[in-house]
């Protein structure tokens, strides 16, 4: 199918999402071909991140719909458009959502993923080639979702947020590290950096957090603590070397101090991966002062406030923030595929749950009622 | 004097502040010998600080009266108290508010000056030995303010707050080192850490923020903005390498937003040192997502909140806090007392008046009005 499709519609399967909050509904749908600086990616394997989820339910964020949801996965080249030199039909890659044009500031300086022309942008449901959607029932556009959509047989990608990997990848597993594992993982190796020996406090212990925990972890922090609302999290956690838990509901009082008592007056290093906006205070807050680097991952909602009394500020604390661990996909995500495939890394900790395309709301069922970590999803069936 | 009064109570002149926002009256004070690990002090010379006018109007700080101010000066050890091994009468020294036990885990970290023991604490009127002055007049107590109290021709400091430095530096020049100065270039060469050919704003042009534009110009930014309300500040900045000026009020959109514009997208580095919540928060939010660095310096009121959108955190921007610059003082003033006697570091363009002790209220008058930067008081006149 995939050479002969190339400039062509293709029609396939794809998971829309009509309403916030409603099941998504497998559909047919045209997949039109890439234009310049695209790829037409046959995607084999998905996961479900707590991203889709939440602009899926759309509270406190803007509602766009319909839309194809989907960002964590692994494919095939399927064709490319006009311009892309790097990339050509059945090379193996991931797409991402935040992109790296390798020509603009962020780009070029070795500090930031901020890519300004392909970095993360949740609010816009079109490519920006002619600012229109690839996808289509009926002439009726669907929306896009962070440049990836990959609820979809095929989907369209800017080059920019596309990785060619190691064909010999299982894509199967490596699907996750296009978002969750990676972004986790980088936030703590390459933001938080603890030093070995050292403490480090990670809110919110989903796929996201325990990458950040298997970080800390490969750092050589000498206590992990993991703090969540939800109790089932601790049995798990205990396989990503998390060495401590706190409930922040068995305490009547704020859980930064619970953390400092625990800690003697802070962990050297904190990294949040809840999106909570109490969490993400309590965890700047809860990093030691004179050195303590606290470091946000959540996504937060639209309306929300950081807040904190600046003295925490000028008593030497450092605040940070992260999208995708601030690894430069196309330059950084090849050599963390190669950890995996070096046994540095563990992906099979991190996948509980399985299920084929045409079950996909499965998998909102187990994020929803936080069962599991990640749940992978099969797109031939 | 010196060697005769060891051991007694000296009688001689204080500027004791009675009452919040009345003007300073010199009066005839008690000063006790030094307890254990104390140091008693002849100031020879001061000068005044932002942080001194703040906690004197009491305006959102805690109101502590009858107090002696003063922060910033230089004086030569009359006597010390036992257990003083590295000081001896006859030292020239300077007092710091923010002190270094040297035995805590700040003092023993590379990265924190925040002392466990001797760390800045507004709110303490009294010594750590005995939790009692050493100031009294006819017997009533007198609070000190940050451990230092300069205001008196002697005061009692302990030898952890106390640096020793090079005898042949002019008092009348360095005591300005021993708070503002010192506290501005470490902020911008020990924690904002500009590179070369960088951008930095800095909010806030008296002695505090001319001091971290210095720190800029000396890390070879190629860009440095003033910010200030007042553009009386402008004239006097341009001594300093400030290259452009913006005034908040000549603008009705947010000072972030115009500097944003000014330079593509947000300064590399900014230096807050105001005070001000707002100016706080703007100069936060004007550095560069992806990899811009903000320091926060002025001394906030108790009742404040720093406040920002977490994306503008998750973009990439940095936050950071400094008490006296990140400089631990008994380790590193000397080298920056050294700076000065080689000529690296100009001191004199701080220094705009100067007054004689009994004058000492014209000092607080300069400041009020916003004339001017540092002023010296002559303890003798
Ligand atoms: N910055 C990025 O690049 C990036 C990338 C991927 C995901 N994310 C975000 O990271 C977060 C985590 O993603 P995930 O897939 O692991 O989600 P998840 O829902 O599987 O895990 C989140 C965990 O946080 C816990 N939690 C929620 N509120 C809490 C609170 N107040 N205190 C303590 N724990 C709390 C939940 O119980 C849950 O176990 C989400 O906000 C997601 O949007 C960010
Ligand atoms: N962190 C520390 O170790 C430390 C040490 C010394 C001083 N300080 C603090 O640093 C600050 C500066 O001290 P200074 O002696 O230079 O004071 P200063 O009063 O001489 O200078 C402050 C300047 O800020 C300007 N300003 C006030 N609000 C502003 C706003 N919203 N936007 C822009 N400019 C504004 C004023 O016009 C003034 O020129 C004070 O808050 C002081 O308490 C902190
Ligand atoms: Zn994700
Ligand atoms: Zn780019
Ligand atoms: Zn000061
Ligand atoms: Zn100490």
């Amino acid at each position: 199918m995939a050479s002969t499709a190339a400039g062509q519609v293709i029609r396939c399967r794809a998971a829309v999402a009509w309403e916030a909050g409603k099941p998504l509904v497998i559909e047919e749908v045209e997949v039109a071909p890439p234009q310049a600086m695209e790829v037409r990616i046959k995607v084999l394997f998905g996961s479900l991140c707590r991203t889709d989820v939440n602009f899926w339910e759309a509270k406190g964020q803007t509602p766009l719909f319909p839309r194809i949801f989907g960002h964590e996965a692994a494919g095939i080249v399927e064709s490319v458009g006009e311009g892309v030199a790097d990339l050509k039909p059945g090379d193996h890659v991931l797409p991402v959502f935040t992109g790296e044009c390798k020509e603009c500031r962020h780009c070029k300086s070795q500090e930031s993923n901020m890519c300004d022309l392909l970095r993360i942008n949740t609010d816009r449901g079109v490519m920006l080639n002619d600012g229109k959607t690839r996808f289509s029932i009926n002439g009726k556009p669907i929306y896009h979702f962070v440049g990836t959509s990959t609820f979809s047989e095929y989907t369209v990608v800017h080059v920019g947020c596309v990785v060619k990997i190691n064909p010999e990848a299982p894509l199967d597993k490596i699907c996750v590290l296009s978002c969750g594992i990676s972004t986790g993982l980088g936030a703590t190796l390459n933001v938080a950096k603890p030093k070995k020996g050292s403490s480090v406090a990670v809110f919110g212990l989903g796929a996201v957090g325990l990458a950040a925990a298997e970080g800390a972890r490969i750092a050589g922090a000498s206590r992990i603590i993991g703090v969540d609302l939800n109790p089932k999290r601790f049995e798990e956690a205990k396989k990503f070397g998390v060495t401590e838990f706190v409930n922040p509901k068995d305490y009547d009082k704020p859980v930064q101090e619970v953390i400092a008592e625990m800690t003697d007056g802070g962990v050297d290093r904190s990294v949040e991966c809840t999106g909570n906006i109490s969490a993400m205070i309590s965890a700047f807050e809860c990093v030691h002062d004179g050195w303590g680097v606290a470091v946000l991952v959540g996504v937060p909602n639209k309306d929300v406030v950081f807040k904190t009394h600046p003295i925490n500020i000028l008593n030497g604390r450092t605040l940070k923030g992260t999208f995708f661990g601030n690894y430069k996909p196309r330059s950084d995500l090849p050599s963390v595929v190669e950890k995996y495939m070096n046994k540095e890394l563990e992906l099979e900790k991190f996948i509980t749950h399985e299920v084929t395309f045409s079950e996909i709301n499965k998998a909102f069922d187990y994020m929803l009622a936080r069962d599991g970590l990640r749940c992978i999803i099969r797109m031939d069936g």
